[in-house]
């Protein structure tokens, strides 16, 4: 099957905004079975939407276009794409009263220019939109029209994604299924690793996946900052059999490295392991300056498990907040093991909590020495039994220092959790 | 003149990575006077490179590649390119040199396919690569081998962010300025707004530059949470005097609310701005979770101003920490003008800090109340001379809240103090 996605929207060609939409669109049709075989993007200016769209048409079996359908002047694509398939635009009555209702309920009046999206093409299915104004719009267009004995279906969505990712989960998704089924089941997993390269990864399962490859199974890797995700995929009869074996063969090749067999974040891990096991975390953090506690806080009911988080950047701060003494500070320097432990121990009994972090090191770009690097860092775990310090060397630029730092630390902790009882 | 991008790479297709060249590229080019007129991506499979890449030869006067230039056997676009314009691959012994000295200062052995490397198409101009083994490559294609009467210049990029973002700053703009030079001069200038939503400032500037507009002056908006860019750009002989009256209309009709003459963060404003002044902030957050903790510490040089972040998520902590009086917390609830305003002075107190912010709120998805829906924030400030706290709702998803929160926290920072000495 073949697949093409258009996205409208001058501000793309600006580069004012990123375009997410492909990324999110391509990862949930891939997931689904269905690859997007060429995405495109374009000003919202008439002749290049309409080019593209039937440049895409002429070759896939599904398009998929994203934006131009709401009510201002650069919002296109609906009248476009209808002129150009020779499709009738009427007033659909199902539409105009969902439209009236959203500003209803908000207590506003409707602008008379909104009314504009609830014309519907003849013969289109319409997709609600429950976020928002601007339906959905889904489309045969019938063979012979943009390619030689075949048709396609073209699915128009709103742009903005907290409209258009729901709209594709309810309403894009049942519609694949019926009007364009897979020819056999697709089944897709992906497993998540920290604390390996993405080559130590490779070089750890492919061996063993060999012979599932053989029989359809194929392998993804990707890498992003102190995380690799290894995607498992098959496309045929045994598909699911395939992938739960390759599944069990990565589990037992990666062990404790694999800390979700879903695509969570380690904080959403972190969170569910101590929610599950009714204990308490506190974080000290120097070098990462507030980056762990902004992700456990970023996951909702983080507040069952998370008591405070100290950023005690001077050191002034780690002495009165953490009780790391001035003497420790002055023998070893901020960045030490000696003043990571003092600063977890301290987190743990200042704040009560059953486990503390702390991290101390030096994000850059300035602050290194010879024996301290740019890179270097502490990262220090204590809990009820015992304090870990680990020193790691993260030579990056600050930013991704600091994420691949605060995954370390979160993963410290999730390797030296106890079991649930 | 006429610009396209094409991006390779099939880990795009499969949505495994985000398309950040795009914007990159896009925005670097249009900052330039060089609008990119359409974008495409295809997997790094011969067939789809050279389509894509031939169908923009067919449009544009200049059409940038990137990925597919490493040594592995899915890069492909060297070779493919080379071939389909007939030009052969050459040994490169500069390209060479340079590989292996690469190998050498990293003490590792140079693997024997990244020779491959050094292999350049007949009459391409080298794009050396600093940070990286894969040179770029810069091709003229002659008049009519792809379209009637003209030519075009081929650029092929390196695929990683830190190899492609120097090259086309170094290598490809001076380039562009040699072999495309625009007809007539090109300013562009953006002017970066907190505090107001984008019609509100679309509503003040829009009619003020209106006669500009007359002369030349092309306006365009964008909107992230909580900041609005205003760009400003014009196309002629008098490009440079329009930027110049328009940015003074909108500094005049904008006025405290700008806080950017450039494209900084509002954190590097403030680390800016209290290093001019010698003065130092510390932080105590709720619900943000570290979030402006972790913003401030984003920029370098953080350390010499913010002392320390306190991320009281528990009653107890806001107590211990900051000194909140547990009789303020019950009669008030967490959430309040009263807490708000005991954080920051706490915060103040504890660290020495001339100034401290402090926020109390409901990220939600849980925790609202009819007086305190969710979206509810008190923001406080506490400096020498008063305390200040601002009431804002803000009912978006969890992280919006916090990134929109932070925003407002260090804009009233900004908005409150002294005149520079």
């Amino acid at each position: 099957m073949i697949i093409e996605l258009v996205n409208t929207g001058s501000e793309l060609m600006l580069g004012r905004v990123l375009n997410t939409h492909q990324q999110w669109l391509c990862r949930q049709l891939a997931d689904l079975g269905y690859v997007v075989s060429r995405q495109v993007a374009v000003p919202d200016t008439g002749a290049d939407i309409q080019l593209a769209v039937r440049e895409s048409l002429s070759r896939a079996d599904l398009v998929i276009t994203t934006g131009g359908l709401g009510p201002t002047s650069d919002d296109l694509t609906r009248d476009l794409i209808a002129q150009m398939l020779g499709r009738e635009l009427r007033e659909n009555a199902e539409v105009l009263a969902h439209i009236s209702q959203f500003f209803t309920v908000r207590q506003r009046r409707m602008p008379e220019r909104t009314r504009v999206q609830a014309l519907v093409p003849e013969g289109a299915v319409v997709l609600s939109n429950p976020n928002g104004t601007a339906p959905g719009l889904a489309l045969e267009v019938g063979p012979d029209l943009f390619r030689p004995g075949k048709g396609s279906w073209l699915i128009m969505l709103p742009g903005p994604p907290r409209e258009l990712r729901p709209m594709f989960k309810d309403a894009v998704v049942p519609l694949l299924r019926q009007f364009l089924p897979l020819d056999a089941p697709f089944v897709c997993r992906t497993l998540r690793a920290t604390g390996l390269g993405e080559s130590v990864v490779e070089e750890r399962v492919s061996g063993p996946l060999d012979p599932l490859v053989a029989r359809g199974l194929q392998i993804g890797y990707c890498a992003r900052p102190g995380q690799v995700d290894v995607r498992l995929a098959a496309h045929n009869t045994n598909a699911e059999g395939i992938v739960a074996e390759a599944a069990a063969i990565v589990q037992k090749q990666l062990g404790k490295f694999l800390y979700s067999d879903g695509e969570e974040e380690i904080e959403a891990t972190i969170v569910e392991l101590l929610t599950a096991r009714k204990l308490t975390l506190a974080v000290a953090e120097s070098c990462t300056g507030g980056c762990i506690a902004n992700r456990l806080t970023n996951v909702p009911g983080a507040s069952a498990i998370f008591l405070a988080g100290l950023v005690t950047y001077s050191n002034a701060a780690k002495h009165k907040f953490l009780g790391v003494r001035e003497q420790t500070l002055e023998a070893n320097g901020a960045v030490s093991e000696a003043v990571a432990r003092e600063m977890a121990e301290g987190a743990c009994n200042q704040t009560g909590a059953r486990y503390a972090l702390s991290v101390t090191g030096i994000a850059g770009p300035g602050g290194g020495s010879e024996a301290k690097p740019v890179g270097t860092v502490f990262i220090g775990l204590a809990g009820p039994e015992k304090t870990i310090v680990e020193r790691m060397f993260n030579p990056f630029d600050r930013e991704t220092f600091k994420q691949v730092t605060a995954q370390q630390a979160l993963d410290l902790l999730r390797r030296n959790l106890p079991p649930a009882q």
